[in-house]
């Protein structure tokens, strides 16, 4: 069994990484860490979790956690992340880092939307944790930057076809929709319940932090600037995001074209699903997974391709997909302690 | 006052119909007909209702609908209004139909998208009921086809601008979000409550019968052919419709720009409000009003317009446009019958 | 045109005042106060209402109160109010407060749940404000305290039964389930959408501060000391509150007894709807109205009469209750600005 | 690995089943049945399941499930079952039925409330499914008839204080709040997705069919007759039951006496979770899991006591307790296939 430890253990991603690591049949979680809940049992914050884990939630220390643990998730607000991290490094810990502080490459861009960065080297050797696109870097990594929800819902659906011949790829538009566990734990009016319900809107239209993500992700996979039109949505439900995208097409392809390309590129990929052509995603179809299933249409009469993606945003979107990248790393089946069947309902 | 009746009144629209009509300061509500509730007080199958409306419900009779009503609405399905209408609009009354079987110019495009059409003659003075752009003519119709949900959140925001030389028209995407409510109060498993809570998924993707009729008004209008990719998605809320709307830009323009196109557009239309620039649309702030909120946003990286309106499906949508047609056909105030103010929540 | 003002306008409660006072036929509503948002304009905060309520927020002052309007709401967090209130009535102003802090004639019992109070002498001329059993107090009434939207719901349907002779006053149970909107717009993890959302518990069981208010109103009434047991509950819903009521029979009744009682006590009363035997509340038939809708059954093996009620607790559990209060001190129809047709759904 | 087939797939408690027997460690789930959906893939019904189930629904035939299976869940429409279960039986099979029609001792009682009874023999010998009351019965049964939703949530509270000393058994109220998939998956109005949404009632007031069960199982168990006042609500959310109950003290007693009565009872039972005092269950709490959480409260001054229970109605309530019972009577641990790690949220 290795040893692990959830930095940040409260807050929904750290509670879901909780729940996935408390069922996982290679590893012990010795530790939480919670800055505001020190001292208090973790089932008392999470009461569903009585008679599961029996950790009480401790301060952060890097000499505590070094001690407990082999393998780090760190679960903090983006910018508090790095000033953690490199420190775990340097004691020899694996650190899967769920923040958007190791996910670039380019440190100016990151600057360019999130804060100056101080832990800039480190970038160097960081990998973006996206297992279906750098299963072999993620094998060798220490520090594996966990990749943002909604860049996860967008690059598996355009991966397999960016490079296509057919693909225009200065059309690409993505319109998510995102659960509200998305915005996290912290209490704000955003988030509060009368404001949600009930409603439906789009914010930071073309302006949210994800989309120099994807973008930069994408150019390097596809070795050109690609720059994606990206609007994401609140949806009143808990968990789940459903991503549609828009792509011009160059020439007349046919959804059977499309389809080839989705099932050759996921053939051996066990959490991605290519639903057939009559069928589309539905964000209660992958709910409490780390399933990303993908649907996919040619609009002929418009020429586009239309593409389709639901996860959950706390698992595929967060946690699971960490926990797909310690599996990874440590060498573990990919789908070790994320293989229960999902709730038909 | 005047007589109307609301033929196929304990569907949905039809019941909405029934509220706004109750409230109406210059109509007398005399009939409601129902095939499946004939014989039964409106307010068994509303109890919302109960001590406003006194009617009950009666089969459908041409003879005693028009001896009953000047103005009839017409809330029937699709296929159905048609062998209805004409009899109607024989006996002089003036007819506002909420189907689909109206609202189309050319008789061809109707039919490749629903059935033969056995009312073609009437498709030719029908008026497409949508008052910010037809006013004048739905104030000499004696037949208006009410405009689908999804084309009036479509158009609303599109028509200010699709002749502006900076639109490119062939870009158009329209990615909408409606309510559950869209889908009416006959029961299928599709709108079973354990298949839509904490659910969101696609539907109809580019197949939707609503996108020849956008598509047809909006060429009509910009004096060239306009195809749209047109993609629907059903949210977990009773009421509500956003549309987010992507359009590629021919010239640099400034949101400032956009801005004054919407404002000069809607100046002294009641039903519209454009957002400020730094606000969107969201359905909660439209739910049982008539109004459509309209927020837009110039993506300068990605040379795109980005335009979203909100409506109430139901009211905007569906109910409260045929009365705001009705109130143009009659010569009342526009917004007669229309003007509660919202619920703040 | 009387004028009124709105004190803390931005709080639920205030913004729903707002409402149905910019809709009332008889007043203009000349000011609205806030603490957080003095300085913005109203639509601002609540962008549903931007074109019809166009006035700015503005600092509480007594003076400019007073200047501005001759009736005053008072929706402040309970042991503010007590502060405020008294310098409005020594200025001549009709003041109907929505707080627990005139609610009570025993300021004993108030100080045992809630603060200290600081106006014990306006206990005695305060009016309780439930229009139905106080009717001609309120007429009166310089203050109004403004029931609580839990004695509301219990209130109404109890008090016609109440000194009935089959009735066993020391059994009474009330089981209620409410909206989150009764929480107010305070953020807090309580009211967070992901703890609310496709959850449903018990809070405050048999602790909650509403219990004696409903027990000192029913024992004034009743003629003798009664005590009920009360527990709350949170519905994953915005608007609505239902109560099921529990009493032991000292005598077989029937249901058709029981509603002679019902029917006789609420005959006059526009607001209280007794439903016929065999249909039962929905909170859904009263959502965004006044209405108290009433049910009843007599569960004859178990002797026991099953009363339930259903309110809109914005509306007739706060504002618009309030607002049906200041027609009575005004001599307006009790009806007045509170009689638009309810939603269908 | 024992091989089990579940009749009556695809609905909602046979889906459930389906998700509990995939993931269960010792069985192999070989044969679905389903009327309505014979020849089609199993994951075409519920897509969440793509990948991980990949039986073909079948026709129920007894030849065809006796040669598939040794343990077969009957997931049927009560009456429809118990024309089933005889044949299973005489071919040596385990059955663990999920209808009304093995619940009961009495077959005048189940004929009271359902239809005549075509398996009376058989009700000699059935037991009723409730681990935590009749753990050795349900070891040596051949047919377990499994409980119901709501008798589990009002059972589990009561039974550990039914016969203590302080305890009125002629006083006790059970409130119950269920989520709607405890209506299945067959369509109707009331299970319409607006029809439930944003809204709250209770239904069969005093009149629920499984309110003689609950009389049965707690008359037999406390030796004397007893009969409850139940009343059942509906919660829209999906998943979740609560039941509030109040029952009558003879004698003064703490909480804390309270807690030593229920603490002793479970003290060895897996899935009851009493809570700590100053806590009360949440259907949130054990969602997708098979525990019943037991919170109390004493009134002191209304001398009742409040028990709250709450349970995911389709695990506890009925797919996970069946599997419970199947667990016992194979000798697997009582736990085996249901210790998945709940979800935070």
């Amino acid at each position: 069994m290795v040893k692990v430890a959830v930095i940040g253990g409260t807050g929904y991603a750290g509670a879901e990484l909780v729940r996935v690591l408390s069922g996982h049949p290679h590893v012990e979680l010795t530790m939480i860490t919670s800055r505001r809940y020190e001292g208090r049992p973790f089932s008392d914050i999470y009461p569903a979790m009585a008679g599961i884990v029996n950790l009480t939630c401790r301060a952060f220390s890097e000499e505590a956690v070094s001690k407990s643990a082999d393998v780090v998730f760190t679960a903090l607000p983006h910018e508090i992340s790095m000033g953690v991290v490199p420190g775990l490094i340097d004691q020899g810990k694996k650190v899967i880092d769920l923040s958007a502080d190791f996910r670039f490459k380019d440190p100016a861009l990151y600057e360019a939307w999130y804060e100056p960065h101080q832990a800039k080297e480190l970038l160097k050797t960081a990998v973006y944790g996206l297992p279906e696109l750098h299963f072999n870097d993620i094998q060798k990594a220490s520090l594996v930057g966990n990749p943002g929800c909604y860049p996860t819902s967008v690059l598996l659906p355009l991966m397999p076809l960016i490079k296509a011949p057919f693909i225009d790829p200065d059309t690409i538009i993505a319109d998510s929709k995102s659960g509200t566990s998305g915005a996290g734990r912290s209490v704000s009016l955003t988030t509060h319940f009368c404001e949600v319900n009930e409603a439906f809107k789009a914010y930071n239209v073309a302006a949210h932090r994800h989309n120099p993500e994807m973008d930069e992700v994408l150019s390097l996979f596809a070795g050109r600037t690609i720059h994606i039109t990206f609007t994401p949505h609140l949806v009143p439900i808990t968990r789940g995001m459903l991503t549609t995208i828009y792509v011009g097409l160059k020439e007349d392809v046919s959804t059977r074209d499309v389809a080839s390309f989705l099932d050759s590129f996921y053939a051996d990929k066990p959490f991605v699903r290519i639903c057939p052509m009559s069928r589309f995603p539905n964000t209660m179809y992958v709910r409490g997974t780390n399933y990303c299933d993908i649907g996919f249409h040619v609009a002929e009469r418009t020429k586009r391709l239309i593409l389709i993606s639901a996860i959950d945003n706390l698992v595929k979107g967060a946690s699971g997909q960490a926990v797909q990248n310690m599996n990874i790393m440590l060498g573990f089946a990919e789908t070790a302690g994320l293989d229960q069947p999902p709730f038909p309902l």
